[in-house]
């Protein structure tokens, strides 16, 4: 499997982790998943991210999870999520990763960062222990970390460490932010790829500033594909018309903590993963709310035929 | 005019406040957009929110646009944000509003709140130094304050100080919170009003929840006041369809921070407000943000043509 | 009276603000408190800071109390706590101390500023609205604001505003960032003052490193201008015996949020103020912690005849 | 070894984890330093807390250095820190150290709480991940984990987990906490050990409250064993004279982050580990930071001469 690299454009999903109503793993569901990710159009995916609730498992299971996921995946490419709380054991995974196969790391900075130089800091500690040879996606998702990360400091850190190929753009508000990093590549800065996050909510926007994909999920990972390739092709009308026809569930979805009880009850309601059960401590969605989500999939769909 | 109480629904619009480019409150404009506001159907206003940039004015500012938009708005109800660092600064601001004419006051919790008891207590305090008789709004929108409110605070706060007559709630996700509440209340809690923010971005669902209307701010207030008379009439599906037609543009003015350029462009264009100017530190949008915003505004005027 | 500018040094002690059992301020105990800190030696007061409660003040009160400390200071400096939450307030103070003659004003950062470029900003935006002429004292202070300033960013500040005359440092830990402004001087940077805080818990310390002295409270502020005196005249080993005989009493104020009650019930022992209440919701001392403070307070006043 | 109880009570240290020069574990460092706490007295060990680089382990180096400990300690007994991003890892740390003998885990809220509900609710999930026999020390530690737990709370959550039998109380200020636990026992809430933490700042003032002893560290771990045998004696004076010589240091030694590279500094010094090194990304002490903490034990040497 080849690595990401600064050009790597399209939609790498972040998958979520399957498990059974008693909170294992369920190793079927975990490949079945997988083959609806790529029949969806996924060009790549993500695994052990926050949505695949990574924290959540033992460094044995996440080792596990990516010999599965990376075999399964065949020649296409899988980045595995890698934060740690310390950079032994973010170097001890993402060692094991790249042997298996994965196209590259992704770490979020850990909350205890608080200025500039700190976050500059981190990553650079990050890329010393990894070497200069694993891609590395920087997760730029301030709503869960509470790292804010600044134009000015992200561009220290792409100046500084080259094997930083890829961010994870889940700035919110974020349009202005690829914008900058475009426009400081058209001046000579190096160039790196930027896969958007936050559910797909503003994927048709991020595209038009400049991003190269989506690296997120959704119940409707289709959506993401084919926005991504209407607005490569210049589709920017029939784009939002598809952008729409979705966005009022990618709205109810977007619910932090909620969110993926709602993408696992898609999922699992669409045959993708056999239970929507979240790991404890997290919880499964409301009668309340399966009939909200349900209602907007009724919606959805016949929005979706109106379109044609 | 008269005061809000348990009761109170439909919905309030938070009213921007007008400047000019050098940053001087534009009165002319405050007039014009309060009536804006009244002709698009608001049943009432809320001044000096977040969104309102209370926290820029001076006291004696606050105080005058208490007093302009109390008179403009005649015998309809006019909440004041009366949020301040300390109590003696909060209690001033109230009494002269309350004297003015106010409806009530809205209070949010300070940042520093950290323990179920310590908002209990907060509460406690402001009570106490408004006396029995002033109607409190509780402002609960914990993405801007950092305070969360828990069901079993809230239902603590509700219990031991009856002058708290409403909810302005924000929380995210926060259907649940709804449902909770108006499940206690059949077991015998006293009745609050809930008036709903963060954009209107769930006033469908929240509405079915059992919430009685909107209290937030959207460049398109009517959107606000046809969903909350349809849900109220029972007509969801005509809700949710003209909800969706609006839902782009909500979704972009929901950006943090970038949401109020957002809608005071909006208004500018409307002509609702003379500038769109905030006043410093705030600022404007991007070209390329209001062309994005422009672009949203005529596929949504489109869309609600082929509504009807 | 004369303004503080970037030699300025010695003692200026932060001044409670005395209130009578109701919360009303107490204005006869706040000349005693002024006269009283004058008496210890003091350079200088800051008045209205975290610990003279500021943020519990009206703004005409806030104004009142400028108004006397400076009248009764006579011709010896006052700096004037203006931290609030929008520039028009923090403004309209300022210019009103600075007529009645204050010798400068202190500045914290609000809580939300999260990075070096906002926190740069916000200074920017500071002395553009106070104009080149208004000496600001940058307070340092990360356990009560929550805002982290990198020494880059503190360097880059100091570079680009030259009305910021002076630190008032009180990081944690924070000696390195002394010797690294010092540092930075000796290469070029323009000389700022360097009062130091946190209860002159480590002012020998601060001092050997290149503070000018002190800017803080504490219920013998003696201690602070005999240490910073002793440690001027090179007389280490005997500013730290004199600092160690108050420790066990310094450590007891530096408790956050107690600490005030714990500075007050000192000040009222010592007949320096009539009450030892505090505004609401402030409280005071417990009997436990009271008789705790009364027993340091014995031994203290052993030691310090031990030492003659 | 046995287990620890609700009547748990002395010393028991914080362990180092002592690193070479390239960020290796030094295992012979490891089995002296535990061979010197327990020569100064300590009668047991908390290994992997905080201050023991616990984060910066992998998983199965956390387990070899809970082999080594607990094996080295003999029959003393060995409490494990566990706590980890999710409940899968803890309780796999956990189960496989109360295998080899340790007295019981160390758990630490995640920072992610922000409610009571949520804060009980985690303390839940923790005790129903370990089963009912695993004794559990909830270390109350808000400067580091953000995570405020009140008074009420943690009432509530001694009420309803038998098994959590100690609290290490490191909040701070910390005091009346202490009382309000004693109080409730009193009026019939279960016992719990209470050993406290924060490098003994207030270990006299602590026990005189009703604290059981300190778990925490510092470069002179017999000052905490001689204050806790002379405060369980009624010696306060004496306790409060040796505890005062000490203090210079354990101020210096509470500097946050700071500290731990000034305790490894002091226990390299006394030749108890043979490297002050920690593992990325900490750092050691300056050269002026050495010579302060050299200067303060030559000041403590002296004082505790004098003291006999």
């Amino acid at each position: 499997m080849g690595l990401i690299d600064e050009n790597t454009s399209g939609v790498f999903v972040i998958s979520v982790t399957p498990f059974d109503e008693q909170g294992a793993i369920d190793w079927q569901s975990l490949d079945r998943v997988t083959d609806f990710y790529f029949e969806a159009g996924a060009d790549g995916l993500t695994i052990l991210g926050m949505m695949g609730e990574a924290p959540k498992m033992t460094q044995s299971e996440a080792l596990e999870i990516s010999r599965r996921v990376i075999a399964r995946a065949g020649n296409r490419p899988v980045v595995v999520g890698v934060s740690a709380p310390g950079l032994a054991a973010l170097r001890e995974l993402s060692m094991a990763a790249m042997d298996m196969g994965a196209a590259g790391v992704m770490v979020a900075p850990p909350g205890s960062l608080q200025t500039d130089t700190q976050i500059h800091g981190y990553y650079g500690q990050v890329v010393k222990t990894l070497g200069p040879d694993i891609p590395v996606v920087l997760q730029d998702f301030p709503l869960a970390t509470k790292v804010v990360i600044s134009d000015e400091v992200l561009a220290r850190i792409i100046n500084d460490f080259p094997s930083i190929k890829m961010l994870k753009h889940e700035d919110w508000p974020g349009l202005q932010k690829i914008t900058k990093i475009r426009q400081a590549e058209a001046a000579g800065q190096r160039r790196i790829s930027i896969l958007c996050g936050n559910g797909g909510g503003f994927l048709a926007e991020e595209m038009a500033r400049g991003a190269d994909g989506a690296m997120t999920g959704f119940g409707y990972p289709e959506m993401m594909v084919q926005i991504a390739r209407l607005m490569t092709a210049g589709e920017k009308d029939r784009a939002h018309d598809l952008f729409d026809a979705y966005l009022p569930l990618i709205r109810y979805e977007s619910q932090p903590g909620l969110g993926l009880a709602v993408r696992k009850h898609v999922l699992a309601r669409r045959g993708a993963i056999a239970s929507p059960a979240l790991r404890a401590p997290g919880s499964g969605l409301t009668a309340a709310a399966a009939a909200e989500v349900d209602y907007l999939i009724s919606r959805q769909e016949r929005r979706l035929k109106e379109l044609g």
